[in-house]
């Protein structure tokens, strides 16, 4: 690992093409050393969407390479905050470019706590990728706090803080994480580029002109509402397009009845994972440390459950065929207050035939996700988006805007129930008199996909 | 699986979002059974292009994705033929659109069997993953065969006949496997809409609109050979930019010398690896079935590669880390006839210094990669381009094409001398002294990053 | 001119390379000959957008360009619903691809009666371009209705049906004219490439898939409803960024005077515009003739703009220069009910810094230029967008749309008031003295482009 | 016109929205004023591609389009050389930010005294663009000229030195004029984007990050050599696909035909044009002025032509019709050296048919037009690419790219003999039988749109 002073430049700007930003541009070799780290590395190895690209095919990128993307925007947006509002004396509210090394590193490194699978990971394993964020900056063990300490001592605690949010300069906060920042901006216009859908293609260039700063944090000229209210359209597009998906919500649940299968069996004594699940025996064990989350990635999950389609007990195989093999659990939409007692005789008529309700059921809610359509009033005035007008003044997006305000807190969920796809679609022959009108009645209760309270014939 | 009769249609078009194509339309319900296979479905978890992704972080697409575009290409082109040049009589050299569903299935599966790595793999293994391929289609055993066997008995056979190119039809054969293929075209543009560069990006459009049948195979009309010179432009830039890169070559020689020294470790002391490569053993002890190859993938790799790094050894615990944390050898060029006893110099210097040269030099060439620029001389007349006239005598390409005769046969290849980065870039302070005098001789025989016969200081 | 038969297809399909649809498709030789007649080769020298490349340089294109374009989107919907959607018996709702070529026709020719700056032109000489595209078609002059006769004598007859909305099928008016017609998805995407916003970027393709024809007319899948949201706002922000841009409105405003100033003088009897409008006079006679009509094109306005330069008339002259040097008019936004005093105030200071207020000032409102948005409760159900669900069943977009919902009639007109630019931004030197006063006052009546009713200082 | 000081930013950049690059930015007042100025504007009214959007329908944009996009490169190359090769002692080759003013100035305005239909105006009138954009600089009566004094009183000489290649520093100079300069790579891009070809799609950015300065003007790292190839590459293309395509051609020889047709009359009998080509009369008179030039532009001359359809000469009439309404003369290839004797005959031939040779046949090489291919050898030293090494030394470029090398002066012209279509295409129904053996022996004379010297039946 090379030495090298606080905010050392590179002798020649150092670039990575890249298919969303053309290039990612790196200038100081902190961030260089930072991206050439083990634990950055490993964000290759880890997808940005989960189980998306089961669904979206050309889905398949990384963390990582959504990591450069989100350094690349804020490093832009500082050129043009350095550019075009410098501060010239304390509180005046405008930009120290001072912060600029500490906001880099901060937004390249916001996900690298992220595991495999990591939302439904941490169901199972109460992780947290934000905490494991923190750890690997602060811990004295990581490549990634020894390139950041030197820097200066402190510095690994100031990029800790702004991933907590807890760093005193507002604006560096909301850089990284706010209801537009850098983070976002890059992932719906690289989970739209990846996944070959075009409503998250919002004007990324006219936002970046319009983005400044001000005591509080960051705020944008009013000449750009439309192209504000055109980022929120692209991203509730994004999340009721792609995110919310129902064959990738399908997928992720035959993965938590599957990760939830093995822990229950490695929980009650039954050894066997031992020599096919040796990462993850620390996790079921509730003892793992920072290195051993950090072996772990997608494809140490998936050679794992490679291995568990021979184990001895038929529902660990059975998930993780599914799993592998691409098997979304089917899936019809219901009203929690209306529907309720009718899910729980479909889920009945399940049980009949045979299958665990435990692992081959399941109720979800897309609330359940990474949520993060724009809803001010539930989240505290620090979430909304403000415009400044002409005369210094700021006024809230949703105000001006009829279509934000028609998506302020007013998007219902999407809850459904999830079942195995042969329900209703068909076993295979010798199976077939058996379920008949078991499958008969199933399908009674479900009309245009949806599940209906009062079936035609009971 | 359902069961289906020859060439049945889906009541309704199913479609996959593409971002190169579009959509990927299946209308044939074969063809969506294949796509759910798990043999096809393997293919998600295999890179499309290796080490490239460390090199252009955005090109982290699988073969999966590819191979659904060589399925849509084919699908348009067949389209196309059906309309404009249907046969009507025996031998009138048009086309017989009974060949579709054939040919659908071949461009589809024709990346069946490649495995992990597989230019890398096969070299240590003594794989063939086009073998494999036609194995994975006529093995009673997978589910592949089930599906082709559906259509006919003699289905499957025909499909591999089409992969191994013995099949009657030569436009067949050619449409799947020539020098304007439909594999080469998608996966031209979907390398570089990944990677994003724009060096692959020439119009298909055009080109499906003058690709046409004959007797002997494919052709293209006269009026489109700007088009088709475009494409082979695209195609010389893709290799010379993007494939042949020294850097995705550095970590393919890393990968090499790992697996090869995983190997001489297991067939040396047999025990070492048994619990951390159970997967790879069958092809250590070169007793592999059909059913071992297929539970191979990138993760399962780079999973023994992750428990590597703690073995005991210290050249595949290093080589591991290297791999997995991205530390690329460097390499400098060199021409075999005037600099061979140079590069013996320097392999002699690096093992001064400490390094096994077996497992930290390496000779590459980049003729070496799957390279198939246009060489219509060295490969016989089957593979040349030729041009439909109106008068329907053919001419090559080359003839008319200054720019394509500059790259006939012509193209010289890139011989590099690879070796660990540390060696002219430094290493820990604690070795400096040590090595001081060999880096500094090292250097002295490199200029402009190639050798120089006669180093002026010696 | 050839003759033909009734549908004639051409030997081979002819196409033009169209930078928005990849490529126009023609494969009628009625339709052919209609692009290669004069009144249609007239469009190329008409701009699609009016003023608007005085704002947006990038969008010169012409209504030729964007009638290529309606034609190619009808030619793929017809494709679409013949391959998927063809009748089997009468009434059945279906389509009837005996109806294509009528369509076409119709999609072609929709605009053929544009006049150069129709919307200004159609107010100062009352005409109507949708009647004189009529009476293209009808007229026994025309190159168009002799084509159009070739096909049958009753075709030119059905094709002005079309155009009129008398056509018995409500399916073809619908394709060119609806909430979702081929007319609009054109011009947005079109508008959208030649500006270089990306507003207008919907995702045709999407919507292809789920329009399907019914009994009452076209009809959407609801599997497609959040693509035809993203219709909706991509309209609503090209309204809003584009169209009623208030420079591309200075400009007009200037045009409009401009040319009423002309008609005014020649109405006074003031013969000078004789040798520099002839192509002019038959409509400041009200005694126009179809042949005079087809001889106008924006190069024969501009082309007497410039003549009248030289006028003597001062207004003329002045106004002439500031159309073709590009001064348009500066606006500020006001609220008719509360500011109307006040714009009665500032009119009478421009009047008496020595302005004719007729000629020099403007009250305009983006809602009379001839767009709309989408708000089907004002216009009848014949406008609403209704969507297709499972059961058949049709439910009105705004119903399931929040997004669609919020702009349906609640999105205000943008009223301003126009004036010469150096009223607020400063005369030449000679002036300053004089008007220095008035000018001040002025100003104290405007903050932030919009006019305050009770000023500061009086 | 507001006065200002050297080099004056503006308070606030100003953008324009372009399709090609995103925005142009200006910050200097001098730039926003010359594009405010009449002679500047002037150029939305005269198409960049005259006769190509008879072919490319959607390549209609102006010369105004291109010169910001000039200008823009120009300024993005401005910041690069100032960031990375400022000038620290004179002569040291590097970049001296002071030359950015004249240099952004003489991009913007180098296409300034382009007329309408320029290559054809040039050769009937003797005009020449480029003296009159020196001129138009030069002029104390032209506002071009008063914006720029208002730098100081030698600038406009300065910006006009640029122009004329006379300027000092060479690295100015050939930044708007030499084999890779702001103007080739802005109108490559532009012509691609608005034809909707793909050809001219090279990259851009990374020329923009090799392209830097040295003693002598302009070179590229070495290393962006494939960048510099395919940039080649695509200039290439688009010569051979768009600026040399037929039916353009065939365009511009009825224009040049029209024209000289008027111009003889005018000679011959002076009065005739008087009322309907007034600003063409000092052109004609061989007497016309730098503010006559600045009349014309498109719609001026398509005005008269417009006039000129009921002109009682019937050649002036036919060709006026066959331009307006594009009724491009046909071609055929051939070798001048082999073919000539046949070309006389094919000429007799059409005089036989009643034709006028003069004006209804044409022999023109594309090498006529103003468009050049890579050819370092013929040129002189000044206009080849020169690629700098690590080492600081030059390399030609075709010296080490076999592409460029295959393109340098080998690619040959093509000369074709133009007549009207319906010498081969058939007459109307009267006069099939009077010419019918008269076309049959004409066509006897072709193959595949080539002149066959010994045809085989006479």
């Amino acid at each position: 690992m090379e030495l090298f002073h606080e905010n050392e430049l590179l002798p020649k700007e150092k670039v990575f093409r890249d298919p969303v930003h053309g290039y990612i541009h790196v200038q100081h070799r902190v961030i260089l050393d930072l991206i050439n780290t083990k634990e950055f590395q490993r964000l290759r190895r880890i997808k940005q969407l989960g189980t998306s690209s089961f669904t979206f095919h050309g889905a398949e990128h990384s963390r990582f390479n959504h990591s450069l993307g989100v350094y690349e925007i804020t490093r832009r947006i500082c050129d043009k905050f350095e550019r075009n509002y410098p501060t010239t004396s304390p509180d005046d509210g405008l930009w120290d470019d001072r912060e600029r090394l500490v906001t880099l590193c901060a937004a390249l490194l916001h996900d690298l706590g992220h595991g495999p699978f990591s939302h439904t990971f941490e169901k199972i394993f109460n992780t947290d990728h934000e905490e494991v964020t923190i750890d690997i900056i602060t811990s004295p063990d990581t490549e990634v706090h020894a390139v950041l300490k030197g820097v200066s001592s402190d510095f690994p605690n100031q990029v800790a803080a702004v991933i907590a949010k807890t760093y005193p300069n507002p604006q560096v906060i909301q850089l990284i994480s706010s209801q537009i920042d850098a983070d976002r901006m890059d992932y719906l216009l690289r989970d739209a580029y990846y996944s070959g859908v075009t409503y998250g293609m919002f004007d990324l260039t006219r936002i970046l002109r319009v983005i400044r700063p001000y005591a509080n944090g960051i705020t944008f000229d009013f000449s750009g509402m439309h192209a504000i209210e055109d980022y929120i359209v692209s991203r509730y597009q994004m999340y009721m397009q792609v995110y919310f998906h129902p064959v990738s919500r399908g997928m992720e649940v035959v993965l938590y009845h599957l990760m939830r299968r093995a822990k229950d069996i490695y929980m009650d004594e039954k050894i066997e994972l031992k020599n096919t699940a040796s990462f993850l025996e620390p996790f079921f064990n509730q003892s793992w440390t920072l290195k051993d989350y950090l072996r772990l990635d997608d494809g140490v999950l998936t050679t794992y459950f490679n291995h568990w389609i021979d184990e001895a007990d038929p529902t660990l195989s059975d998930l993780a065929g599914r799993f592998l093999n691409r098997k979304p659990f089917k899936s019809v939409r219901f009203e929690r207050d209306t529907d309720w007692e009718t899910v729980q005789a479909l889920q009945s008529l399940i049980e009949e035939m045979g299958y665990n309700p435990d692992y081959y059921t399941s109720v979800n809610n897309s609330f359940d996700l990474p949520y993060d359509l724009y809803r001010p009033h539930q989240s505290g005035s620090r979430t909304q988006i403000e415009l400044m007008q002409k005369n210094q003044t700021f006024i809230e997006l949703s105000q001006v805007s009829p279509i934000v305000s028609s998506l302020t807190g007013k998007v219902k969920g999407d809850e459904r129930l999830f079942f195995p796809r042969e329900i209703t679609h068909g076993f295979s022959l010798e199976d077939v008199n058996l379920f008949e009108n078991l499958t008969k009645k199933f399908q009674s209760y479900i009309e245009n996909d949806e599940i209906i309270s009062r079936p035609t014939h009971k």
